[in-house]
């Protein structure tokens, strides 16, 4: 049985304010918590039912500083799913180091991705296409909500996030900056390296006009039918595949 | 101010039964309710605000039954959203017309698509990339909930959507079946028609393995990192940029 402190503790952390303060994060549903337990990610609490636990593989317990049995209605308790009958784990954040702008390769940067689902989407989207890096705008969606972490299906494991102010990324580099724009060239007949960042906008306002300057390709996705617009996450997709297919 | 058996109604049409019972359905928020203003459908109430109906067409207005003035919290206690501060309207379903397989351009069909944010989504895609027909396997969600309305972005005025068993439907048929497997040919070296079906499959089981026997050409979107699956909205995207690119 969970102690009253410690239902508060773990609560506590599905505040983002909390979660900065105490440098931890909340990861819950099967698939969450086994891609965190397999990953190079410190773990404090592992909160598990009987049945998950007899599931679990003990090399991997090994890395895990306290492990607790609860119940289904534990687990619903403390955490943000409706149900969850495997687990929640308590991880701690990694230590930030330095960002450095990768020359080698495509980076996400996103201005102003507001929904907690959408970015959760796109790091899963991101690490399907072999993104290792996504920036993100000062004013978007903590990575951390377990709304995002939930969305990623893992990939948060596998992918760093960083928060910059857009300008000063652009600003410092040299490298190609693809934008996703409506006045932008067909993305079928454009000229796509594998090298640079490839810009997304906010999910009603696209990308700010104060950032469009430092665009040097930008792209649309050619319409057929009658819809004003896709999703940033489906938009993403599309476009990532363009670069890599 | 609305009485109490309007709000009943209202609030009743949230749920399945009662709208197929009624052949009604709701519609939420600006852009739902200016594109089903803007359509053929038939409109029985509209409530709307203040603020929002000094923004409306006269012209539109001539064909819903009923204009009642309601206030943000009328809106929020009879509809789904957790803030309305334009309008919601009840719309009748339109008249069930046989169900003729187009055999002149593409189709899509999904098979148990459970998540009504998803279903919206695909609505929306579907409509992006010019496809008019989507063919649902009975076990998927219902097109008329709010949740598919409101993710579909005003496409669903646009999309003729049919609950069929699709096994009928694809012995009934001689037109190419594409289905999404992980089996499947890489879709950047596929040849690709744009006549036939392409069948998605259901959020966690992809594919009924009773349906495999009819997939004519199988096709994967290679992956380049580390996550395990592309959400089906997602998926959909991708495969129709291919198929339309």
């Amino acid at each position: 049985m969970l102690s009253k402190r410690l239902i508060k503790y773990f609560k506590s952390l599905q505040l983002k304010k909390y979660r900065h303060q105490e440098r931890k994060f909340i990861v819950e549903g099967a698939k969450g918590v086994s891609e965190v337990l397999a990953s190079d990610l410190a773990i404090d609490f592992l909160l598990t039912t009987k049945v998950y636990a007899e599931l679990l593989p003990t090399d991997q317990l090994s890395k895990v500083k306290e492990v607790i049995e609860v119940t289904e209605s534990e687990l619903k308790a403390v955490g943000t799913f409706q149900t969850n009958s495997a687990a929640l784990a308590v991880v701690s954040m990694e230590e930030k180091h330095d960002f450095l702008l990768p020359n080698d390769r495509l980076v996400l940067a996103l201005d102003d991705v507001r929904d907690p689902g959408n970015l959760g989407t796109i790091i899963r989207i991101a690490d399907w296409y072999g993104i290792d890096t996504i920036i993100c705008s000062l004013e978007s969606a903590d990575f951390y909500n377990p709304k995002v972490i939930n969305a990623s299906m893992g990939s948060f494991t596998r992918i760093k996030v960083y928060y910059k102010d857009l300008k000063e990324v652009f600003t410092a580099t040299e490298l190609p900056v693809y934008g996703a724009l409506l006045s932008g060239e067909n993305i079928y007949k454009s000229q796509l390296t594998n090298i640079g960042i490839l810009l997304m906008g906010n999910e009603s306002q696209g990308i700010n006009s104060d950032l469009e300057q430092y665009i040097s390709h930008s792209l649309h996705i050619p319409r057929r039918g009658g819809a004003e617009s896709l999703n940033v996450a489906i938009a993403t997709a599309v476009i990532l595949d363009n670069f890599f297919r």
